[in-house]
């Protein structure tokens, strides 16, 4: 019901105030944030699982997958992957443990549209492996001062506030790391540079160094030393909502890839008329029905209460892998035109790549997996 | 609960009742359906999903999935696909089709173990194409007269009567055909062998003709004409079952294997602590989950009410490359040992090959999810 | 000898004159082709198998496959592809059919670099289709009038001249084309657009548009009718150039590969020494030198004057589906990194995706080698 | 020429002395090796590259591989593997380094087909992993006392003799070895079992005990401590001899699906004119291919004395890979049939699963080239 109607309204935002101008975008190598993130809030749709008092609308996270199917639609890969981090990444550990004084500085903001949110996990020498990394926030006073630097961070170039984590402490990696919420404004922030990604391309990736940045120590979220912690816990819902935006672009390269296969002809008769390809688009499909299948059921039971991180692992996995196969055969079939930055599958062949390297390599969902299986070597 | 109850009891009997033995039917080429279906029958699980006033249980097909989910357990394939057979594919059109008298007849002592049943569908002309059979029930006085053959024919060494399709008019291929029940003892039907395979092979396989074999015309089931109808009404049954029996030799396989190489070593390390061992188990039990996913999911929709056509037909795809992809690579990490008959990978390996072909191949199944997917060429 | 000789001047050419300023090409969208084939001329390898009296060195067509792998060295597909033009797909017909006068004026200029052609095979409605072409050539006394479009054009925003294919007659579709030399320059010649690629990018690729174009009819290649035929002969050697080029890229991409994820630390350890990382490095460092051995099979059966129609369209069915599969298995392994434009994988795995479109689909490679094997349906 | 003239007369051996037999060789499980192998011998066929002193033809190993291909005729994967098993693994080391009074005694009849050999390498504790076996030979006088046993001995129920790998001290375990010939027939040889296989059902595997088995010391084959050594030279041939056995089935096999899915009939067409079949087996015919150009490749340069571990190795790995791949495909296209044990594809399905285990698994193979590559971690 909410989502017939909200995924209504959902699509012609969608269809008015975005796709008209993705192409754009894509090619200025960033989308207006600020701008884009205001009509998404204003629509209620950057709280939809967050608390009713702070401007969201207190929903469970289902919703929220509902939104990112919704998200799919859009002609792109990189403005869904900003709206999740937006969402689903920067928000979860201020909302579950941060002070009031806090979400009313950040967090309302951000649902309203009115700020823009970036992370502040990843490092250039820590990609997956986050125990690793090695930006210190050392408490002085009333302050943390901050030195190091963030690499591949979405919306960086544009974003007004940071949730970083970093060293606060010299103890045990799991231990020693708080998340921060922290002014991009801030003396001593610099912006180093806009990666130049194979994808992505509308959202902007920044490199960005941390040079004696001081912020008040309010803005700690939560306890100290439990940033790890805190992160490790938004974990599910990140690949869940990961997955959740790749289903729509799937369906619809499939569904696109069918139509103009459809009308075009090659040796006098349609190329969709091939049993190679006819064959091709259906197994496709059946492994799309697979994964959106794993997807119902691992939220039915995270809705429930239970810990699925092997399932949620396991659904990214798949997710990433088949992003890959679905995108590489169906433009196959467009022939030149495949080739050529026109046709919406040539993007996504480029943007959903990503899919099995952020958020988790493959090959750490992987070992996730494996680790439920007890699978692996004792250390 | 059901399941919970249910399933420890059904687990039970394979256990004493049937693993015990299946080594030796394996050996001898056929397990003693008799005997075998008299001990399920007596518990009641053939005809769980059955009217009660037959002597089945009343429930929905989802506890009959449930059933064939434990049927997996057993240690080889054969004999869950005669169960199969037994229960999903020889009774459903006779209890909804057939007559009260009819039922008595042949479905009560079916449900009850005291008979065994085939089914005669497949020709040796004719594997997946139905249509195309050629033996016919020409209709005399109060009589069928049968002539022609069946091939591929599973427990038709040991059957006490066959659901026959016939083409009982010469009209068009889908509206000459219909259902009949032939005991097997009429003079007339010859089994001619009982057909040597790679795999299922404490299930035999007959080839069987007839020769102006008489049956009663009131052994028709239903209507005349109608018999190809109500055969293609239980195939979405028929694929959520067989997709349903695959699932736990799946992972009974996967679990057997990470034991096996967890012990087994190889330069000084257990096998499973290579990598490309973890991962690639990793990997299949992902497959798997998507798998049964789908599985739930489809089961969901049908027993609401839906068309599940689509969906179960992607589902038995994916059942049958599956089995291949997890038996085979499995079996590598066995060494030796998978090579031999001792261990159960290497009997899944031959008996699931089978999953590919039986029931529709893989090829049909593409064909009907491309009917659905409107890709087809016309002809 | 001589590749150990001429490999190492090559090699020099490409690190000193082409390499330097491959980035920028790429960004610009476009290398300076006139300045770069003059390079290539003065050295001799624009004619390594051309006649002396043209300018050409006089050696065999393996000597050309040695150049093509020395071609490899240069870090983007796009400059390979549009010497692999200039070389072996615009001058093969004129070299063996072409007037003296003509090659004086065409292939001369073209082998001493002097000159930059492209070739009018494909158009909008016809890729792998050339039977289906639609442009015409109408003789008009002493010239051709032509009309019609050619897409897909490389280097055709920068050509001196093009080997025009064209529908000089209406007979039936394999015997009323011709091969013309159409200088670019002439009234009538619209370059309606580059196309914007999704790899390839200092290549640039051309729509282009005849209205009315007159051509004095001497520029006919060979005769009149046979132009289908004659593109049809120089298939073989396309295929072996286009493997030829492939092979050196994947074995650079692999080594760069290991040589980065031997530096690079993750979880504590170089992430070449998981397993899953150096195994599949093998498999795939395997899979290249089978297509290094078929090509050099079927490069020595064609030197020896045999049909190697099969064996070269197998290599090139292997070329192009190797170079999806090694781009996007070692991207992976590159992490974030290989997701940015920096570094060679992410180019080779936007360039050699077109390995598998252009020069003939994957698709239509299968359909050759079906018609060898005798496997094709008889219309 | 050799090929040519040897080649028909292999052809017809096999086509009237073998393979009328060949069925029920595999239903009894075992061939009677005597006899075969006398007939081969008496036809020169055991020692194509042995020394003519002793018998045999003195050609060099390129022979070997041109009898292997010949082999593959037999319509069986067992026989090729026994007969591999008395050319080209008992007796290299003993050619090469044994007393011309061992060579008398055990290469002479070996060659002549009057003897029948086996290996002892494989242990039950250590099958890929050589180094590690534990039986030994303890020297005491002129004797040799074994203890100790060996698994997966192929033809170890009927061999005369056995080239044994056993521990003769205790050093470095790549120090502590030594090539030992053994009758079969001495007191305290125990053959514990005929191992029931998943495939390859002609030739008998045997697990044998020695219990203080004593032997001459002359009988020793070269140096003491020197039998690893010399057993890994000649791993290179194993595994080239191994690959060309392959080749042979992989092409029948491929043609006698062609053959039978063209006259098969389903839905009103050939099954060959599915475009899913024919493309399918153009590509399982072009991975033939590139496999027989590596072989041929790997070869050439083993004959000119080049170290071709590397090459062989992934020969070795894509044969066992690309059997199990063919096999399955074509397997499909027999439907029905296929899942029967009486057409060539569902017994070679079984027989050539070994490819990828025995003569060093997959996994094996590798470890080996990421030595080559120089990619695997230092211990």
């Amino acid at each position: 019901m909410w989502l017939e109607t909200r995924g209504v309204e959902y699509r012609e935002i969608i269809d008015k105030e975005i796709n008209p101008f993705v192409d754009k975008w894509e090619e200025e190598g960033q989308f207006p944030a600020h701008k884009v993130f205001k009509i998404l809030g204003q629509a209620g749709f950057l709280g939809v699982d967050k608390p009713t008092e702070y401007g969201g609308m207190g929903l469970d996270f289902s919703y929220n997958v509902a939104v990112a199917e919704e998200l799919g639609h859009i002609r792109c890969g990189g403005i869904p992957m900003a709206i999740g981090v937006q969402i689903g990444m920067t928000t979860p550990a201020l909302t579950r443990f941060g002070s009031d004084e806090l979400k009313k500085q950040f967090l309302v903001p951000t649902i309203a549209g009115d700020s823009v949110a970036c992370l502040g996990i990843s490092e250039a020498g820590a990609g997956s492996d986050v125990a690793n990394i090695k930006t210190t926030a050392v408490r002085k006073g009333d302050e943390y001062i901050i030195n190091g630097g963030k690499m591949w961070t979405t919306t960086g170039c544009q974003a007004d506030w940071m949730c970083l984590l970093a060293n606060t402490s010299k103890g045990p990696p799991h231990q020693n790391k708080s998340l921060i919420c922290l002014p991009m404004n801030l003396p001593g922030i610099h912006i180093a540079k806009k990666i130049d990604k194979l994808g992505m391309r509308s959202s902007d990736t920044a490199q960005i160094f941390f040079e004696d940045v001081r912020v008040p120590s309010r803005n700690l979220i939560g306890e100290e030393g439990m940033g790890f912690t805190y992160q490790m816990l938004q974990f599910q819902e990140e690949r869940l909502w990961g997955v959740a935006t790749v289903l729509t672009p799937l369906e619809n390269i499939i569904q696109e890839t069918i139509d103009y296969t459809r009308q075009r002809k090659a040796f006098d008769q349609s190329i969709l008329h091939n049993q190679a390809v006819h064959f091709r688009l259906a197994e496709l499909a059946t492994e799309v029905e697979l994964l959106r299948s794993l997807l119902y059921r691992t939220l039915a039971l995270y809705v429930e209460g239970n810990d699925v991180t092997k399932l949620a692992s396991m659904a990214k996995l798949k997710a990433g892998r088949l992003a890959r196969e679905v995108t590489d055969s169906c433009l196959q079939f467009w022939g030149g035109m495949g080739f050529t930055s026109e046709v919406l599958v040539s993007r996504f062949y480029r943007d959903l790549r990503l899919m099995s390297i952020g958020g988790g390599t493959d090959e750490t969902m992987l070992s996730i997996i494996c680790k439920y299986m007890e699978t692996l070597p004792k250390k």
